[in-house]
């Protein structure tokens, strides 16, 4: 249930680590190959070992695949179809991790192979970290997948896939790709464009400090920072290919913003009072169906605990992980004279 | 230090239960009366029992007392201000918590009897939950709190207030009212508005339904729906008394999505790379001053740990608080149809 052969992963970030990772916890490959462009990211995959082996050539790196996964940003699909196409075994089934699903359909759809199962993908899961440090094995752990299979698709690799990704700890959804990228383009695209856009507004004002918006950012501040600490080269290759359907969202977006500040001018409590009350049923639902915990400010309080990130990890001090965070003690140093404001 | 003889606290939500809480922890008063114009709120507090006494009568309630604190929605503050003032004590220090300075002073200041020293006072901390049984003794812990007196304030009764907040764990800065309500609108104002309105957004579409919306939301919307959750009348009252900084923060954050919609739709990837690299900074310097944890997504990963909210609390099953979450079985329930999309 749920196992291949030879299972190759190309680009070794968040999710291709992640599935690495997960693929071993539950056993899934007898074979896992990973590939990165970079052999910088090569290296660094190696030493944390979450592959069987670690290809220089990519054309190696899929040879008798049952499984490829494309895990790179979705801008270099199209340049890893071409190349991996004459190299993929007759059977295999050709995937991806895209947040976008019919760009992808249109950059590598033409360079499979007959006899190759393209089956896109997409995992609802991820952090604000990025590398192969950034992987574990239980990132998809009650986290939608979703499928995009196209009418054409043999059912028996849709079902192949499916049980792949519930073996990785996903639940799994079926659905159209244009309606995929609608859906994400709400959930996901839009808030990391906001989250991105708040961010870079606080940085360019000039009658509050950059050292005063991180000082009080516990306000409310911070929960956008870490959405808009997210990995640059892939969220703007999600902008550029799924642009119809972010304008959209957007549009939407904006109309609903001038009611609110169109409120807020006019003094006008009743509609504002009236917004702020129906939102709180999302988030019940949320929590109630285990996508998000109840726990007051994600949990970070009361105690605030300083974990540092993987990368930076030092070897294991109990103490660290459990004792509340004492106050800082020294204020934030006195920022760098803002950049003068962009304008392009 | 920072001890007084009676404390007052007025309202007794999240900000006013945490104040008492907080205040037993170090001993810090040596009788606290805590009010509520809900007597379902006064009889709920009783039963937690923050305070010593919980009087009926918002004159017995401040009767005596050496320190004021108004804890209640900041537009309930000029009626508040005028039922105290004949009651409050020579040499008394009245001051509050609300999110927005100068038109506190406006509305409580031509009420403060001479010989009190009113001195507005605004922690930065919360959580997304209200009401009594919201608030703990930790929630002030390394956070700041910042004083706004005026030109004319005692010196000594600023530096008593300032211990006093010091000793309920907080870091404390003292600024001027006007520059208050600009910071606070780009770190928490405008944040809330944001998210709320984009749960909105996601509320009113047609073509993306509730429940989708719901069940993919760990890709990014989640995050935005924590803050939308907040307390509907306070924040009514805080937009309804800081517009002028609320729309000129807001004014720039439209300039800005303006540009970011302009390189989607033109498909400028090196203005979108350019813009999602700079955030970075901001998130990490936030860490590095204690302000959020540096573990992916909040520290929700990679165990998804259920805890009910306060109010449903039940008694401790201990495995519950640290078993993993196991995937959900069911996907939630057909939601009912969206209602029409309003418009005023």
């Amino acid at each position: 249930m749920g196992q291949v052969n030879k299972l190759a992963i190309i680009g070794l970030g968040l999710i291709g680590s992640s599935i690495a990772h997960a693929t071993r916890r539950k056993n899934l490959a007898a074979e896992i190959a990973g590939y990165d462009s970079s052999a910088d990211v090569r290296e660094r995959a190696k030493v944390i070992g979450f592959c069987d082996v670690f290809p220089a050539d990519i054309a190696e790196a899929v040879k008798d695949a049952d499984l490829v996964i494309l895990c790179a940003p979705v801008g270099a699909y199209k340049s890893i179809a071409s190349s991996i196409a004459p190299h993929l075994k007759p059977g295999a089934i050709l995937s991806d991790v895209g947040s976008v699903k019919s760009a992808v359909i249109r950059d590598v759809g033409p360079f499979v192979p007959k006899g190759v199962h393209f089956i896109p993908a997409h995992p609802i899961a991820g952090t604000e970290f990025s590398g192969p440090e950034a992987g574990f094995a239980s990132l998809f752990d009650g986290r939608w997948a979703i499928l995009t299979p196209s009418k054409g698709s043999d059912p028996q690799a849709v079902e192949k896939l499916r049980r792949f990704w519930l073996a990785l700890g996903s639940q799994v959804d079926v659905m159209d790709a244009g309606h995929h990228d609608l859906v994400l383009a709400i959930t996901s695209h839009l808030p990391h464009l906001i989250a991105y856009n708040i961010v870079g507004t606080a940085h360019d004002l000039e009658k509050v400090t950059e050292g005063e918006v991180i000082k009080y950012s516990a306000s409310g501040f911070r929960d956008f920072t870490r959405i808009a600490a997210s990995d640059p080269t892939m969220w703007r290759d999600v902008f550029l290919n799924n642009r119809d359907a972010v304008l959209e969202v957007l549009g939407r977006f904006n109309e609903d913003l001038a009611q609110l500040q169109r409120a807020v001018r006019n003094g006008d409590g009743k509609t504002l009072f009236d917004w702020f009350t129906r939102t709180r049923a999302i988030r019940r639902a949320i929590i109630d169906i285990g996508q998000d915990t109840a726990a007051p400010n994600f949990g970070r309080l009361p105690f605030q605990v300083y974990v540092p990130p993987p990368r930076a990890r030092k070897p294991t001090k109990k103490k660290n992980r459990t004792a509340p965070k004492k106050p800082a003690k020294k204020t934030p140093g006195k920022p760098s004279r803002k950049a003068k404001r962009r304008r392009t």
